[in-house]
């Protein structure tokens, strides 16, 4: 019913779209968009061409005070050429598959509506303001802000079509498009696995998301990869996509609408560890949480149960890092936990990137405190703590060459 | 049908021995029993009480030459009492829920046979070979070695009768009952549940293990604890018993058959890979697994991958560990490659126990060299490798007060 519904939205657009045709020699656009971090994991498509997931996923998307990709835009026939930048550095576009893919989407939607001069080229400059070492999900940010930018720029505003073209870039961009904590209906074609709010980010407002940086130098196994090896070898990949992320689902989805973190923290982790546990059954093996991303899972698990219920849920994608979510109620003390645990000999304390706590007045309970002591870290095993909440969706910043853009009027990036 | 054969079988022995009755004043024996390392696991059980287990399992049976029990038990009417040392330290047999319904289950058999005067007292000592600081299945080998020692002491022989007792103290013991590699069939009652052996050590001789001891001070979660913990959380675990592991037994036991390494290395992987999966899908997740144990996975799937087959296989019973399978004309170039990993800066090689391997001349190939190099582990990570093959069930010492016995004619023990 749902699945139709988004059918006759897009057939709506596309009809819509199609009776509005312009001309135009420049167009620029300056857009930002956030990153996601899935509380129900994405892993293992249906479709590898058009990315469809085994199952629905769920996300919080991250405020883009914290973490975001910033992208501009030029469309002009004063270029002689498609060209990109990324973080600096010039990318060919033609050498990837899915950027192509993206581009000449937009693209075909654009020539029936807009239009989109032979004669013109695009230039595309895209930086994220968090470390890309960091192993966060910056493809989600990055495509998200690529197919915002471009459709925006070619008057696409539909969100469920927008979301669509950005999971051609990647599966979890699909999500990116909206604030507060989204869905992505698996769905069983292009115009059907889409992503839709749960609920904006002023609906929960207490949520705070604080992302551990765990040092690591290699990631053996890319997402892509690595979930197609899951879904060749595993045996359990099925049953779990058919029988348990449905129910992971629903349960979360009734957690949020009644604000129950208790409960979204149950399955928050239920489900990370479960998605952990289909990696292993992989063959041969895959293993993104090491030594380091287990300490913490221990340590949130201890103080769960020192609680006697759940105040904080850790979930890890694709790498070591840890993403905890906790209300704000509870952050000074776990930030406080984390700290400790892996303070340096010096006393130096860990670095806590973005919103900042008081935590001098905070009393550790002396369980939790031994706790800590028994399982000291090292470290310089954790890099330093992204602090963070929910936050809206993807912006436009600017559509002029100002400061904000990050291209000049020639199509050539900033420095 | 293979159940009921069993059964009869049972029956056959209970009516066998009931015909034979015996009255003594004293009687000592010692016995050696085996460690065994399965490669299809163990995790779960239908029956907490009976410890009969969710699916069938198997594994190889160590060699006593480098990893045993030994147990003494003396039966006079000139003790005062039921007393037991082990290790060196005496326990309380009544504490011990599992060590009790051992005894009694034998004392209930004996009674009706041989006689159990009511003023007759057993005194046991019981040691193991190896360090108990391992984390080995030392509770398979004790239990094991207790159970064959009091069933031979009043003499109840058939190994069916002996494997279902064995069960009764440890899951995994009445496995140790054999030599060879050995089926554990799960069954469904305490007569039913027992082990068979699927090959002799001499049918396959060229096996060889290496238990590779991880440092690690602590175990978070005891195998009994855990199993429970994941019968009563995993949404995964019913699935693995009834639809994975009974492809995984008939595929491996085709792979023994036809003497296939290749095969049995791969179905071994996948196994202990899906029962750490398992432990990972607990909630909260359970994690025997370490840093160091995934330095082991990974370094013998890149060895395979540079052969084009498998060499070798690891698996990880409930704990850090690694036991790693091979034939022997890959055993030194294993070794050599497991040492280099692990070298001191100082150049000090990690100690082997048990069986050597003149490596000098072995050439590891240049990729897995460069393999090697780029993942040098701390050499304190891993203590040392205990080397051994495939060895025979348990066997009598004697049945002597002498040399080979632990305990002294007065029912205390030596030292």
């Amino acid at each position: 019913m749902m699945v139709k519904l988004f059918f006759f939205i897009f057939l709506f657009h596309l009809t819509f779209i199609r009776s509005k045709t312009k001309h135009y020699k420049m167009k620029i656009i300056t857009v930002q968009a956030p990153v996601n971090i899935a509380v129900i994991k994405y892993w293992g498509k249906k479709d590898e061409n058009l990315i469809i997931p085994l199952n629905d996923s769920i996300s919080g998307t991250l405020s883009m005070d914290h973490l975001c990709a910033t992208t501009s835009i030029a469309f002009s026939n004063e270029f002689d050429s498609n060209r990109m930048w990324l973080n600096g550095v010039e990318v060919k576009i033609d050498d990837n598959k899915r950027l192509v893919r993206c581009i000449e989407n937009v693209r075909k939607l654009a020539e029936s509506t807009v239009g989109w001069p032979s004669n013109h080229y695009i230039r595309i400059c895209s930086r994220n303001n968090f470390p890309t070492a960091a192993g966060l999900a910056s493809s989600a940010a990055g495509y998200a802000c690529l197919c915002y930018a471009l459709c925006k720029l070619f008057e696409i505003n539909d969100p469920y079509i927008i979301s669509s073209l950005a999971r051609l870039g990647s599966g979890s961009a699909c999500r990116s498009i909206y604030g507060g904590i989204v869905r992505w209906i698996a769905g069983y074609d292009h115009q059907t696995s889409i992503a839709r709010q749960v609920i904006t980010e002023n609906e929960w407002p207490e949520i705070r998301i604080f992302v551990c940086v765990v040092s690591d130098h290699r990631k053996d196994t890319s997402s892509t990869s690595g979930m197609q090896l899951s879904c060749q070898t595993s045996s359990l990949i099925k049953y779990r996509a058919e029988n348990v992320v449905p129910d992971h689902c629903d349960q979360i989805q009734k957690a949020i609408n009644e604000r129950n973190f208790d409960k979204f923290a149950e399955i928050t982790m239920k489900d990370s560890n479960q998605f952990h546990a289909i990696c292993q059954d992989t063959y041969p093996p895959i293993r993104y949480m090491n030594d380091t991303s287990w300490s913490i899972v221990n340590l949130i698990h201890f103080i769960n149960h020192s609680f006697g219920h759940n105040v904080a849920c850790y979930t890890f994608d694709a790498g070591p890092n840890a993403c905890i979510y906790c209300l704000d109620n509870h952050a000074p003390i776990l930030i406080k936990s984390i700290r400790r645990m892996y303070q340096k000999n010096d006393g130096t304390e860990l670095e806590i990137k973005g919103i900042t706590y008081q935590t001098d007045q905070i009393v550790i309970d002396q369980k939790i405190n031994d706790y800590i002591d028994s399982r000291k870290q090292n470290a310089e095993d954790l890099k330093y703590i992204i602090s963070t909440r929910l936050g809206s969706g993807p912006k436009i910043l600017t559509n002029q060459f100002d400061s904000n853009c990050l291209l000049l009027d020639n199509g050539l990036p900033k420095n």
